[in-house]
């Protein structure tokens, strides 16, 4: 493995698989333990042999952020997606598109105004949308609260308009927020809660509500039961990154991702090592940076993956990373640590924004080869 | 035009090509009156159209981040290409592969073990390689200082290996982080002087310098004179973004790129509009987050590009972006304002880190017709 390290142009994003399979499993076997279905979430990395493996480890249906997603999913035979941004209407002729191919696309809404909108685009064509109401758990960012006068109001345009009512879903985002096992498993919780809560009010006024999706990657992984919960969705947990490792659902040994880059110079004066991988290859996210541990740009790695405890990604442009200590202490050996043409790993901080920057993953085989697994960007 | 952005798919990144036109032909203007040839830098766009209007108006040859925007730009006709970033030995091969092709790619080094490499690897397969040396002004990133011993070394050092010194470059970074007219001439004129005194001490030894290359777009822009040097580089220019309009060389009414989005639901209570451009549309750039006025992810303006006061994109996650007031004050009108399928259009931190989220921008011809000008990805 070590050799073809050497030899592959950088930056790269490389992905462990082996990591990545024990990441995919060990959510699998928690989902089955649970009495869940398990849906994962394809946005953070865009690769049809990722969600592949999902599949083949028990996950049923697919999540997806963008229709470009749905139509590249189901153009590689996955059925099942949940589209689960909210409906814009000028979009539902591209979900018209795929339901007509035989996708079995669910849409969200969590306003009148929304469902209205699909009810009648869907009664001109002679389509019955499958439709699920969003609802807001913690305040994050969309949806109806579990007790939001406006919860039936959507049920009832959605079902009296002809649509398919289809469930309730909720994003617990603010658990990204937390770092303790106890506020995790209250966060996990109050997710739980919140949705069966809209779903129970949905059935007690005669509406149906035959799904109850969460889900998050902190929530997935702390959730003690799931009762009223049909299923779960996750994505980064597939990658996992630094900003996970903070939350405390991972260790560093559990993130699949990482950039592969070559040393290009130094400043020793100033104990940096100048790098290949700026920000087009690590992307701007800066996520450790409110968190219990800033690891700046990325944590840096020996070619193997194994960290370099004290050596940071510590600032980037373009296409030039500086790598450094931590403490801002000097390095006055630096230049002879990192001579100009070395390999380094460095982890990301958000494996969804790293993966975007790249059209492929370079994907480490078991044995040690590597295959190129393509990903997609835009709309 | 007002109703074909209604029809576009979003979010989308559009280019205003009124607005773009006028940037190059301002930068152009000001490098002819400063009697310096201009090289803009292609990474901002990696996009030919642009290119193209660049070279047009009177640009001589193009500056690259990557040597597969060399490869590219090559492919479609540009033979003058200087790449500058630091030569990692595993490249050059592909540098000579170009070379042999009949690119005339310049490469940069700033270390004595870089131009040995460099030499070795042209020796060993017969070929001449033009090499510029990179010059530290400001302590911002690479390069030897002006005065630093290792300059004339590594002159030597690619001189007497048989490589061509064609000169040596700079990048005066650290004028980003300035915002005063004053403070900008300073810099530019650090950036002059000491690029200029690097090519005076590689002379005075004997060695060659053809070329004095400097540049950034705040310096090309703050410039007053540029005495001893030969050509300038800049290129967030053609677009400008909210961090140039902070650094104070453009207005908001000078930025040609900004992300077309759609309201897709609201949180009255919170007076959020929810828009589906998050950060996978607009990056994760905060660029603005450190300097005199911070612009969240973006500033929002209406359909036609007219910045809404007080509006930003507050917040953002990978599909999904919050549209509020900047000061946080409630909006109770939020969804009166901005109903479900309101387009809107919202200027980037950084046109750089936005265009790279795209595939391609569809840039708004004078006429109002909308013209797709495909963009590339990786390395």
């Amino acid at each position: 493995m070590a050799s073809s390290l050497h030899d592959l142009d950088t930056p790269a994003a490389l992905v462990d698989t082996v990591r990545m399979q024990r990441n995919i499993d060990r959510m699998q076997a928690r989902m089955d333990a649970l009495g869940v279905r398990f849906r994962p979430h394809v946005k953070t990395t865009k690769c049809l042999p990722v969600a592949q493996a999902q599949i083949a480890a028990g996950a049923r249906g697919i999540t997806v952020s963008t229709l470009k997603e749905a139509e590249r999913f189901f153009a590689e035979g996955v059925r099942d997606i949940l589209y689960a941004v909210g409906m814009a209407p000028a979009r539902l002729p591209q979900a018209l598109a795929l339901r007509r191919q035989g996708c079995d696309l669910k849409l969200i809404t969590d306003s009148v105004a929304g469902a209205q909108a699909i009810a009648e685009f869907g009664r001109a064509q002679g389509e019955v949308f499958e439709v699920w109401i969003e609802i807001d758990v913690d305040g994050h960012r969309s949806g109806i609260p579990p007790e939001g006068a406006a919860l039936l109001d959507v049920g009832r345009a959605l079902v009296e308009g002809g649509m398919h009512l289809g469930g309730v879903m909720a994003h617990a985002g603010s658990s990204y927020e937390h770092d303790t096992p106890e506020a995790l498993r209250r966060i996990a919780e109050q997710e739980r809660a919140g949705t069966v809560r809209a779903a129970e009010r949905l059935r007690a006024a005669g509406l149906p509500c035959a799904v109850v999706s969460v889900g998050s990657t902190p929530t997935a992984l702390a959730a003690e039961a799931l009762g009223g919960v049909t299923e779960v969705r996750a994505g980064v947990y597939v990658f996992f990154d630094l900003v996970m490792h903070n939350v405390g659902v991972c260790g560093t040994d559990d993130i699949a991702l990482s950039v592969l880059t070559t040393v290009i110079g130094h400043q020793e004066e100033k104990g940096w090592a100048i790098v290949d991988a700026g920000w087009m290859a690590m992307s701007r996210d800066r996520g450790t940076q409110k968190q219990r541990r800033d690891f700046g740009f990325g944590q840096v790695c020996d070619v193997s993956g194994q960290p370099l405890p004290g050596f940071l990604l510590s600032g980037a442009n373009q296409e030039h990373g500086i790598v450094s200590r931590e403490d801002g202490a000097p390095c006055p050996d630096i230049a002879q640590r990192f001579p100009v043409g070395t390999r380094l790993r460095v982890l990301p901080n958000h494996a969804c924004a790293t993966g975007a920057q790249h059209p492929h993953y370079l994907a480490i085989q078991p044995e040690g080869s590597v295959l190129s697994w393509p990903r997609f960007q835009g709309w």
